[in-house]
């Protein structure tokens, strides 16, 4: 399983205050935590700010990559801003996210070829948020097809079934699982199959607990990625259990043991 | 998801002393707060006995029923044992458990009929332990074949996929999850499938943390029942909320506060 630690976003009020103030010892306290904690990869998200997004994503990449070697996902709605932090990214990068909608792909598939970056693909289009598994899969093969059009490996695409909240939307967790097994059967080489896990306990009671049992869920049918919070200690040692249960990972009895900080 | 409690269990010391001394109270409290805590079904199972078995079975019958009112699954190798306890049966009995081996099919498969009983059938056969997910699907095709030839709709058959302890067949864990979907598609109605959960915990620290893992992802898998222990809070919860992330219980805010007892 490849973990993107979810807590560099703007949206967390002290990742917010950090930012302002430009504290780069908070944000790199924040990257050093989530990859001694298991995160291989950190998502980066300015949140609304009052200054340019791209000078701040700028910062964040700069600062992250001053603390931490692990690919950085570039986490913004804005291609520009997207563009800004794979510019200053010195290692692997990730574009989070285009989606099925042909004017982001437009602009964003250019982009992964251009800086050789990874790409996180949601599942919607013009249309919206997919009401069932067949239509996330229609527009999963849709993404493929440009993604090979555009020369870039598929095994380069991170393909997100959209996770909607438990709370909100029950029905579609259900569907967001059956894409999975549809997703992987796409290409060869196959797409990653990444959820974003935490949306689906926002709004709900017993987060934590519903986010770590929708991941070992996601993770048997296939997931293997997922945005997530690696501080959650609970969460990290159900992954590293579904992991062993999967033969994916050696079983020792020492296996819930800390992991040595890098 | 239908949970078969697994407490009322020779191997407990606690249920042997019981059974040697015919303490019909700890055997009722145990029925009762197992199905008060979320059990559908209570398994039965001797135990090694200086008794005779059949005669334990039977007293182990009367006694739970007369406590609370769920199926009762008559758990022994041995099918006079299991005849016994399906005559002292007034309510709905399930057999535990027939394997594809010809002999014990021919042996429990008429016991099934005459008591109108629904029956577990491990997918083990006479060669032993079927080493992956194929040899398991093909044993199980066996298994429903005879069921049918005997009349036995196959909706009151529960096909076990038999889960092994990860702390010694770590890879057997993933082939019985992948049996779980071969194991729907082969008739109609489709079979039950049933997971003996305490199993793939044996001999590992984490017990319960490994259990509720691997019964999340069983469950995403198509897997519809489990003899389980009902008494493990955290397994409940876990069972619910898998539950409620499937779409097979309505969602509320508190899904997790204590069921009111029967």
């Amino acid at each position: 399983m490849f973990v993107i630690g979810e807590r560099i976003n703007g949206m967390f009020r002290s990742v917010a205050r950090a930012i302002r103030e430009r504290d780069a010892a908070a944000i790199a306290d924040l990257a050093r935590r989530q990859v001694a904690a298991g995160a291989q990869a950190l998502d980066l998200n300015t949140g609304p700010t009052g200054d340019d997004p791209a000078e701040v994503m700028t910062w964040l990449v700069q600062t992250v990559q001053e603390a931490v070697d692990v690919p950085l996902s570039m986490d913004s709605p804005k291609p520009a801003v997207v563009a800004a932090g794979l510019r200053a990214c010195r290692g692997r990068a990730i574009i989070n996210s285009t989606t099925g909608a042909r004017e982001r792909l437009d602009a964003l598939l250019p982009l992964a070829q251009e800086f050789g970056a990874s790409l996180i693909a949601l599942t919607i289009d013009e249309r919206g948020i997919p009401r069932n598994a067949a239509a996330r899969a229609e527009i999963a093969l849709g993404i493929v097809a440009a993604a090979v059009e555009a020369g870039l490996p598929t095994d380069r695409l991170y393909l997100d079934p959209i996770v909607l909240p438990v709370s909100a939307a029950q029905d579609q967790c259900r569907e967001a699982l059956e894409a999975i097994g549809a997703f992987r059967s796409l290409c060869q080489p196959p797409p990653h199959i990444l959820i974003g896990l935490s949306n689906v306990s926002q709004g709900a009671p017993n987060r934590p607990l519903i986010n770590r049992t929708y991941l070992v869920m996601a993770m048997a049918l296939g997931v293997d990625a997922a945005i997530a919070d690696p501080l959650d200690r609970d969460l990290m040692d159900a992954l590293r259990t579904a992991s062993i249960l999967l033969n994916q990972e050696i079983y020792a009895e020492g296996y819930l043991q800390p992991q040595p900080a890098a």
